[in-house]
């Protein structure tokens, strides 16, 4: 089946990414999707990152099997009541096995996971996209029928934005709308004396959203606490009730608003 | 020119890997490559990131032009006395271009870096890897002539892990030797209240480390300051004298020491 027609009742696709790999690309993509299905929507997640897939194991469902339907296609793993995911480590024997694999497998893969997975009906469709702009990005952004757009993950750092500034003329370039951008690990409070620390500088990306004069969405603090619910597999939008789920809450709001309004106005 | 003549006068090849991003492969890379260099070595830096290429910003040579040899050949950029540079960064029109390029160009480029760049006589090439075990690893892997092998780093926490843990097997099973694991952003020190804070948990590089059975070389902390060094283009290493160039020094004599006493063994 063609993406177009597979994908067809599928509202809203976002693509999340980020030029330079652990920036936190993944944490979000999961949180997103997630704060997305608290919020009554039905929510699709595609794991693009091949080589390294930890979106199930932040979702504590890494030992899922896959199963296939009647027809052979792939259903995806649920998390119930309205969250569908899929990924390369749901493929894998073990959780320690390498994919040495060359670009063309990994696109062919990623158009499976387009094509042959039974999204069904979705209002978003979440890409979380491996770092870069190589062969998954490439692959996705040609294959996933009219994209709303981009997320960019960022850190504060130089180095990062030195980056960001490559995946923000990616999208550019490949057709993807940028979203906006979202700043990750800006600061950290310490535990012990309660004071904010700035570890990797400070206002980069919001001058790179001016610069380029996309939406700057939010920053996220670097807790330690975002770390722990990664490893245990409890998103942290759907744990205690902190500053750090307050803080993406309102990015969650603002995504909602700019894809769904704007959807709306282009139809 | 093919690999094996021209690295003929290489004495130690390392590559420098990690299974996710963002853990601080090329700040450990970099700063590896000015710490030999300060012992005296020879030493040839080769940046594999081709999309996210940030070697050169990080030693502050970012704007040097790439110089033909008169016989046509590829001239690193010389950091003097005794260091050497290649990097796409020196390739690219502007710092935000994106490559957007499939394997096999990419493939073409790093064959181009290992074959016909003048490297000439070095004690040690270092080549920094992006993240994950696709066609950079794989290719570096398969044209570098008899490498001493793998230095993998990683962060602390588990979903890193998971990565690392794909970055052995595929040493494994390309047949690179691993030297050692290095544990970045281990912890930070509040620099308001002096007291350690573990961001990223405790303890699972070293853990892995016992697993597979190779030596755990050290742990890096996460300082503002390696953040401020990358950005600023001076590798901690050559700055002030610290707690966190102490802890370098220390892995640096022992990757010496490792590297040096093994390839004398089988020589």
């Amino acid at each position: 089946m063609s993406a177009v027609k597979n994908l067809a009742k599928v509202k809203h696709k976002i693509v999340v990414m980020s030029g330079k790999g652990g920036v936190g690309k993944s944490t979000i993509a999961v949180n997103l999707a997630v704060a997305l299905a608290m919020r009554g929507r039905s929510v699709g997640l595609l794991d693009a990152d091949i080589h390294g897939p930890s979106v199930p194991k932040m979702l504590g469902i890494q030992d899922n099997p896959l199963i296939a339907a009647e027809d052979g296609r792939m259903m995806p793993v649920i998390v119930p009541p309205n969250l569908r995911i899929i990924s390369m480590a749901f493929l894998l024997k073990s959780k320690d096995t390498p994919v040495i694999w060359r670009g063309p497998l990994k696109m062919g893969v990623l158009r499976q996971f387009l094509e042959e997975v039974e999204w069904g009906s979705l209002d978003y469709l979440i890409v979380d996209l491996p770092p870069g702009t190589g062969d998954e990005p490439l692959s996705i952004a040609q294959l996933i029928p009219s994209p709303d757009g981009s997320l960019i993950v960022t850190t504060p750092q130089d180095v990062a934005l030195l980056s960001v500034r490559k995946s923000i003329n990616f999208s550019k370039i490949v057709g993807l709308p940028v979203i906006g951008i979202i700043e990750n690990m800006a600061e950290m409070r310490c535990p012990h004396c309660n004071q904010m620390i700035q570890i990797f500088g400070k206002n980069g990306a919001t001058q790179a959203a001016k610069d380029f004069g996309f939406p700057f969405l939010g920053k996220i603090p670097l807790a330690p606490s975002i770390v722990k619910s990664g490893d245990e597999g409890i998103p942290f939008v759907a744990g205690e009730d902190d500053d750090v789920r307050t803080t993406f809450e309102v990015i969650v709001d603002s995504i909602i608003q700019l894809v769904e309004s704007r959807k709306g106005q282009s139809k």
